[in-house]
């Protein structure tokens, strides 16, 4: 069923975008109707490949004109729904603007299209001797891992996203193309919009350039890993090398259910524990003390195994058993749906947290392992769920509702690092309480149709002032 | 002169406010009608002292009702005018909500009242082996310091002051008490609140609870001061020693003409040429080895001279010297006032940035020096001016505006960390472009009567909406 004007709109497109640039194809609909997540599909009307900001600037224009929604689109890795047009509406595919434009090694700075993957820049940075730190473990784009704040693996010491983000150029809901910042490395004028627009998940507007911190590739890298005999003794760990002022540059909580899914699916021989696996950047001398404080650490928290992988290829092993953890579960139960829980609350709280998850997800039969980026307190529950029973979602729902509750109750968030979208829409009043109204009122005055994203993140009403 | 209703104002916060706590005495409004700037005295109409956000609340909807400006005050260490009460109204004064609520060493947060002063606070975190990282130089309030997003010397290693504020308390213009975030150390959820509050200066909301990231005290702490025969040499070694990814704890650079002035004020025997002062944190026998290569990296850049201080009462000389400078200029010019520059550049374009800076300083006939906050990219030129003498301000006028110019030509800031206030509105067009209306839109959207700290950072156009 076409859209009301949809023939309008697509002779209107035609006047600037090639007829490959713009697609009714059913399947091409069907590949931007999903993501990563359990959230159903729905198609958009029309997808849509821009190559520049003045192409997105007119397509947001019709937007506005015959009131139709606007659903940016990365790779489709989002994990609560972000890019599931549940409006229909036109889906910017951002596949094309993928060019990594200016890396800037002297000021450490990177200008990529938002449609650059993480490993596609951090193949362009190795010749500069460079790396982009933010590692989510999919090989998202990075105008996704902007719009969601993405973080994972080495955000315990390089920061999130957000903090990578010096400029974004976005096109708003009425056309305008803004800079929300510079290239200096900090500055005091104006409002703070980088801040604003990072974690936005496409409700303010589209990226269509992003100036990015990258950093040194450093002189020597250790990584670890630990087996404990629970995982009440990782996590204590974990808090107390943060407490002797250790810097860890990665440390990962995978769980026993975890580590024997690892195994299977990578056929490794790990010990079937609760593990931390672990990663210090440094020079020499100072890499050496800090190791040999952090071995003596974690034998004082009952550590019964520890290895070093110091070349590069081991390394690499270890973190591929670690980032490969979600297909081994997805790999583990064919034809069941993933769903990930990812709240993250102050780190004292966390070694009860992950006890409690872990508690909840026994009493109500649902199969999954517990991993997380323990460093900021911040872990995920990886739950299989068959789809056609309604019992067994309705379960995992309940888990998941128990686990934000819990974080929430401890100054917690609802989500770490995946973001909002549909699936923490439920949660929003309750962590945000008066200040979700704050968030309402900068959405309406940014995006008054209410056209961008509608329904993901801050949700509004849409006003009837469309003609 | 009163305001129209000043005595029903009175009465209404006679109603929750003690005497004390209220006061329309000629002093107290002097004190409150200026900063350390070089802008013009402006008077309150009435100055507040709540204790509360409560008292804040009541505050702000008598604002609303009455029409009449609020603007929040720290201790008055501003330096672009940020608190002066350019169309009179009430001042907020925040001095008795001066308490360190909570310790969390575990969570390394700490949560304060916005009156506190960062040398009150690390007083209390020193007991934790706890410290604040941001250092400004002044001993200003964490509430201004935030308002501001504040930064100084350690910034370059710890970030600026948005990255220290994990939630704020925030009392909005309809007296509505939000919280901008939560404790736990990174979150996908909603919009952030907590990086647009920062450097809103009171334009926004009014702070009166925070939460602040705190950092273990380091291990070991070298400090070092290197001479240059020019400034081009010593900027050059910074980058250097950043390429060569040596992490840098501070690095400050103070002019040749500056040095001098240190050397009178504080009766020092320094060698007064450009100079580097540095320090670096970490655990000992990676410092060694930093430091090591540091020293290689600066004789590689003509280094002149270079002394270290390892023992804490030499340290904190050194650190006196550089933050007392401002101070010794003032005292070294008695009857000026000074003006501060204060653009922050991409790093590779600073050498050259502080040399145009030097030759426009000397082209204008200006007495001043410059200094740094190299590793950041910014740095200040403080130029002594005779307020009496109109041609020597308009000279002082004109080679801010040529800094200013020159750095956002080449993708930087107006203002690194001092803030726009009202010295800076002239470059926010130049600066922001089409960006600006999007900020305006917030501020509307947030502030519709435009009775927040009016006229500053973002200056909208007061609308005829109230009765």
């Amino acid at each position: 069923m076409a859209i009301p004007h949809q023939e309008k709109i697509l002779h209107n497109l035609a006047e600037f975008l090639t007829s490959e640039q713009v697609s009714v194809n059913a399947t091409i609909k069907e590949l931007h109707g999903r993501d990563e997540s359990y959230h159903a599909m729905q198609l958009p009307d029309i997808v849509v490949f821009p190559e520049t900001a003045e192409q997105v600037s007119k397509i947001m224009k019709l937007s506005q004109q015959y009131a139709i929604p606007i659903v940016p689109f990365g790779l489709g890795s989002s994990l609560e729904g972000h890019v599931i047009p549940e409006q229909g509406g036109i889906t910017v595919d951002f596949s094309l603007m993928n060019k990594v434009l200016h890396v800037d090694a002297e000021d450490f700075l990177v200008t990529v299209q938002p449609g650059v993957t993480r490993t596609q820049l951090n193949k362009e940075l190795k010749k500069h001797g460079l790396f982009f730190s933010v590692d989510p473990g999919a090989d998202a784009t990075l105008g996704g891992m902007a719009a969601t704040n993405a973080s994972g693996t080495t955000s315990v010491k390089y920061g999130v996203m957000r903090d990578q983000v010096r400029d974004l150029e976005v096109v708003m809901a009425d056309g305008t193309i803004i800079h929300t910042g510079n290239k200096a490395a900090k500055s005091s004028s104006g409002l703070h919009l980088n801040g604003l627009f990072v974690g936005s998940e496409g409700t303010l507007g589209c990226f269509t350039e992003m100036t990015l911190k990258v950093y040194g590739i450093p002189e020597f890298v250790t990584a670890a890993r630990a087996s404990f005999p629970s995982v009440k003794d990782a996590v204590e760990a974990v808090v107390s090398i943060l407490q002797a002022g250790i810097p860890i540059a990665r440390v990962e909580l995978v769980d026993e259910q975890s580590m024997r899914q690892v195994n299977e699916y990578n056929d490794t021989a790990y010990l079937e524990k609760p593990t931390l696996f672990l990663e210090f950047h440094g020079n020499e001398a100072g890499l050496k003390q800090d190791v040999e404080f952090m071995e003596e650490i974690v034998q004082g928290h009952a550590c019964e195994e520890i290895a070093f992988e110091t070349d590069t290829a081991a390394r690499n092993q270890l973190w591929e058993a670690r980032h490969t953890l979600a297909y081994a579960y997805i790999h583990g139960y064919p034809g069941k749906k993933m769903m990930v829980t990812d709240v993250c609350l102050p780190i004292s709280e966390l070694a009860n947290a992950v006890g409690h998850a872990r508690e909840n997800l026994e009493a109500l039969g649902l199969p999954g392992g517990i991993v997380g980026h323990v460093g900021d307190g911040n872990f995920h529950a990886l739950i299989m769920m068959n789809m056609e029973d309604p019992d067994e979602v309705a379960r995992a729902q309940e888990f998941n509702g128990r686990i934000v509750e819990y974080a929430l109750k401890r100054g917690g968030t609802c989500t770490g690092e995946h973001g909002v979208g549909l699936g923490k829409q439920k949660y929003q009043q309750q962590e945000h309480g008066a200040a979700l109204e704050v968030m309402e009122k900068i959405k309406r005055a940014l995006d008054p149709n209410n056209l961008l994203n509608p329904g993901k993140n801050i949700k509004v009403e849409t006003k009837e002032t469309i003609k």
